[in-house]
C-alpha cells in the first residue's frame, strides 16, 4: 500500500454531527507511513532555504518541528491566547461565525528570516492565513505552506493565493 | 556554549504569580540546540528498541514524534478528554487539589509494544506516572520516559521509580 491517504482514519460526525474528521493519529502510529510523510515534506522545501519551521497549535506541532530539524531550520509554535509563556505579538481573524486569536512570541521570528508554515490539515485556510500575515508583520518573509491533508473544496488554496502551498493528502 | 540550559528561558510569575515556567519554545526556536535535544534522546533511546513513543499533550508533541521519526517507531498521543477523534481509553489520576484525566486512542499502543513516554518537562511526574499507567492497562510495555527539562527537588524521578528516566536539563 503506497498511498499515505490510507493512513488516514476517516472519523464520521466528529467534533459533531455532520463533520467528517480527517484523523492524522494512524499515520503518525505508523513507523514508515511517518517516515514518508516527513521525508515527502523534506525532500519538497529543502529548496525553500527556511531559518523557522512555524507549526499551528496543536496537530502542527507534530509535524513541524521535525521538519525543522530535518531543514536545519529552528521551531516556532503558534497557539491560542494565554498559552505561551513570554511577550507575544498576536492577530485576530474572521470566522465563519465570530472570530478567533493566535498568539505567536516576540522573538519568534525575526526580520528577514524566511518561514514555512505547518500544520495537519488546511480547510478554509483562514488559521494558516492570519499566520502568513502575523509573521509577515515581524518582517519576515513566508516562504510557503505544508498540510498533511487538503480538503480542496473549501478554497484554502484560494485564500493562500502567491505562497507555494503543499499538501500531500487530498480529498 | 555547549550547555542546553543556557537555551532554556525562565519566565517568572507564569502561568501564576510564585511559578517560574521553564520555556523551551527558546531552544526549539535555535537549530542547533533543537538538533542536539533531539540527537541526545535518539542516542540514548536507540538501545530500548521501542515500537511507539508517546507524547504528552501538547508540548510533548514538540519532541516525540521526531524520536519516532529517529528511532523508526510509530508516535502516538495522549491528550486532554474530547481531542481524540476515535475510540479511547483513558486514565483519572489526583492532583494536589482535585483531579485530572487523560485519554489516547484505544488502538495508539498495541498488547506487547514497547513504549518510550517523552514530555517537555517532568514536575511531579504525576502526568507521565498515569500516562505509563495507561499504556500498561492495554498490555504494551513502557520501555522509559525521556523529558527535556527536570525539576528534580518535586520528586518526579521518585515517581517513577523502577523506569528509566532520562533527562536532559535538570534545575
Amino acid at each position: 500500500m503506497d498511498d499515505l491517504k490510507s493512513y488516514i482514519r476517516e472519523v464520521p460526525d466528529f467534533p459533531k454531527p455532520g463533520i467528517r474528521f480527517y484523523d492524522i493519529t494512524t499515520l503518525l502510529a505508523h513507523p514508515l507511513a511517518l517516515r514518508m510523510t516527513v521525508d515527502r515534506f523534506t525532500w519538497i522545501f529543502a529548496h525553500l532555504q527556511v531559518d523557522k519551521v512555524v507549526g499551528i497549535e496543536s496537530r502542527g506541532f507534530m509535524f513541524a518541528p521535525i521538519l525543522a530539524y530535518n531543514l536545519n531550520a529552528g521551531f516556532v509554535p503558534v497557539r491560542k491566547p494565554g498559552k505561551l509563556p513570554a511577550a507575544t505579538v498576536e492577530r485576530t481573524y474572521d470566522l465563519e461565525y465570530g472570530q478567533d486569536r493566535i498568539q505567536m512570541h516576540a522573538d519568534g521570528v525575526l526580520a528577514g528570516e524566511r518561514v514555512l508554515i505547518v500544520d495537519d490539515l488546511v480547510a478554509t485556510g483562514g488559521t494558516a492565513r492570519a499566520t502568513a500575515e502575523l509573521i509577515a508583520e515581524q518582517g519576515a518573509e513566508v516562504a510557503g505552506f505544508g498540510f498533511v491533508v487538503e480538503l480542496s473544496a473549501l478554497g484554502g488554496r484560494e485564500r493562500l493565493a502567491g505562497w507555494e502551498v503543499e499538501s500531500l493528502i487530498r480529498y
